[in-house]
């Protein structure tokens, strides 16, 4: 019917890469026995594992293990720390229906993944020429747990040979420019392969090797990864496909280096962002999302005539906004954001027109970002990275300009004269 | 590889349930010729028409013109309209390689389908028995843009009816017990069909018709989802697949209900869904994310006393949250949440223990959600969706309470005896 959009496949050919596996084919059939059967025959013909997500829940049309376990000549039997799993949850008090019992019925032969929440129990089944079907669950976060904790090392054992790659993630250049940073190593390279991503506001640039071992991959890439980060290293935040907000939640727990926020257009999207690094509470002390002229008049002593006379989105909000902050806080990052996220916009200002105040240990400055971008999502995800950036170079020592549509903010660009002061003072 | 994310297909078959298609499987082959060739002739055997996307540029592992060519027994001979284009684009001065050329060879029998880019044509083949092949190009922008101009209203001649499907979208029920509920209603059924479906802390439900006209098919599905709505009708929080932030922005704009919230566990998320609703400036004041307990005293007047004796994670902090945001904002609706979102816990205190605090109009009051799962996105999520249904039900006149995990607190759950508070007195 076209609702789901199928990230389990992708998920899955990208880790069985790191297994070496080959991915020949990818099929997609509803819930019905006779289809689901004969692909199960047409992939076995070329291939020796098939992997399934989906259908093993509880309701009627749930279908996939009841086919598999017939197409390999196997039957369902009581599997009992299955059943004993939902009996406790049953005498826990927990209302189990007649079909949550279904899913205690596994394949004789197979070697059952529980998963530990304990709704749908994956396994893998074999027939006698050795072809294998192995069933996960189709939620996506029940599937990548399940693969990674039990599907993964039982596949190890099957392994030839190993993909190795490693991702260097970009923020601040776009990827036609980094591709053109680095055509004569990507056009000289058969393995390792390098390329170019774009991903929503950013790009990455992967390098991968297939060798015998991890350690003979990983000395392949090395020195290709060495020459692009010669290159354009200054726009590279994670050399280990790591997120941005993880990278700089990392350092600022490490440095024990506190922060605070304050946002506008991006409605706590920032501060939702660094709230989910583990750990972060120790350095996060909080996130005020000052939405009225009044919040932000009371949380952070913006003045009135400001806002009546240049309206929020201006540079001297941004800066009263991050002053504000600092003087509440004493945080050693403070920062804030203000502007228009679009689609629409008021007089006189473009969709896209961000104003990000900062502050290091109460040094206070801002930045105009013109995205040129209408789309409000995207908008709010640019400042938010642009933000994180910031912490990020002001943690590494490096200067805080780096993307083409960020700029820096001097004198003239205000009616008040101020762009910089220092609160430390 | 694992690369892309296959957004075409799930395009195309929405679009096909509109001219009463029935969609059968999906595949997903690598350039190889041989592969190519097979996967065409099984689909063929069920299906009348197969659509490919992607393989028609001009690189040399672009194979799919060739094969499809190949195997609906036809050849390529030049295309004069499109071979026109490449020549006039060649006197402008474009650079084109030898390959461009290769686009402007066509089936002889072929239907084209040109882009108005003129990178790509694609096109319909059909053979001697009425099978069908079409084919067009893989960039999703110049594939979809292909289907609206030309692909639909080719495929208009060969119509079936249209399929008309309502999405009833619930909270606070899962889904094997909403099933349950309905169970009599599904096996009845033919037309309309009547699927439930999960998704991360919520479900939903189909019902499907395929008729002749989109009036009949609405008629059809009509009173099906009336009998839904007598049973389970209290979950339900739309009946044409909203998500539930947008049903209560929605309601708040119409209604000119202002709204604030202050989060500890959900870091913000609450007020970045909210603010992802158009137009929810009207009505948003604030938000605030008190992280800290400084944070928690400063901002919301939260005791230093309870926080000491009973750490952040129990009714009195929720409660005071709560208390303490209203007297700031005189906000129409408050909001406070406070929690172990996990993985990591503290001592006597359970992963999922959360405590809401909700404010209409003043009237201050506390629930308990215990969800026993360790998952912090997801508790994330699941605390964010509970207080978006407790706005959508007090706007709806309806009792708060709805979720098996959602525990109403009484004066003896707490030490300091006090749940509700009207501070409009």
């Amino acid at each position: 019917m076209g609702q789901v959009v199928d990230t389990n496949s992708v998920y899955l050919a990208q880790q069985l890469k790191l297994l070496g596996f080959d991915v020949l084919y990818k099929y997609t059939v509803g819930d019905n026995d006779a289809r689901l059967k004969e692909i199960l025959g047409l992939a076995h013909r070329d291939c020796d594992l098939i992997i399934t997500t989906g259908g093993l829940g509880p309701t009627e049309d749930d279908i996939t293990k009841e086919i598999v376990t017939e197409y390999l000549d196997d039957v369902l039997v009581e599997h009992e720390e299955s059943l004993q799993f939902f009996r406790t949850a049953k005498e826990a008090g927990v209302q189990l229906s007649k079909n949550n019992l279904k899913q205690g019925m596994l394949p004789s032969r197979a070697v059952v993944f529980d998963t530990d929440k304990g709704t749908a129990p994956g396994f893998a089944l074999s027939n006698a020429e050795g072809k294998m079907v192995i069933c996960m669950p189709g939620p996506p976060r029940e599937m990548t747990r399940m693969y990674e904790r039990r599907v993964r090392p039982y596949l190890e054992q099957f392994r030839e040979g190993i993909i190795y790659h490693q991702d260097l993630r970009i923020f601040g250049r776009g990827e036609s420019r980094v591709e053109t940073d680095i055509i004569d190593l990507i056009d000289a390279q058969t393995d390792p392969t390098i390329a170019t991503y774009a991903k929503a506001c950013e790009c990455s640039i992967r390098v991968a090797s297939k060798r015998a071992t991890l350690a003979e991959a990983k000395a392949a890439c090395k020195p290709v990864v060495d020459k692009i980060m010669e290159r354009i290293g200054d726009y590279v935040y994670s050399t280990c496909d790591e997120e941005l907000v993880q990278v700089v939640g990392r350092k600022l727990i490490e440095k024990n280096l506190t922060i605070s926020v304050c946002e506008s257009c991006t409605g706590g999207l920032l501060a939702e962002q660094l709230t989910t690094v583990p750990g972060i509470s120790a350095v996060f002390d909080r996130g005020l999302v000052t939405y009225t002229y009044n919040a932000k008049m009371d949380e952070l002593g913006v003045k009135k005539e400001t806002l009546d006379e240049l309206t929020a989105v201006c540079p001297e909000v941004a800066l009263q906004m991050v002053e504000g902050l600092y003087n509440k806080t004493k945080s050693d990052f403070c920062l804030s954001v203000t502007g228009i996220a679009g689609p629409s916009t008021e007089p006189g200002k473009e969709v896209g027109e961000i104003y990000i105040g900062y502050a290091y240990k109460g040094d206070c400055n801002a930045v105009k970002l013109l995205t040129h971008n209408n789309d409000r999502a995207w908008n709010r995800k640019y400042a938010v990275l642009t933000m994180l950036n910031i912490v990020n170079r002001i943690i590494e020592d490096k200067p805080v300009k780096v993307s083409s549509i960020m700029y820096t903010l001097a004198k003239q660009d205000t009616n008040v004269g101020i762009f910089h002061r220092n609160n430390t003072k």
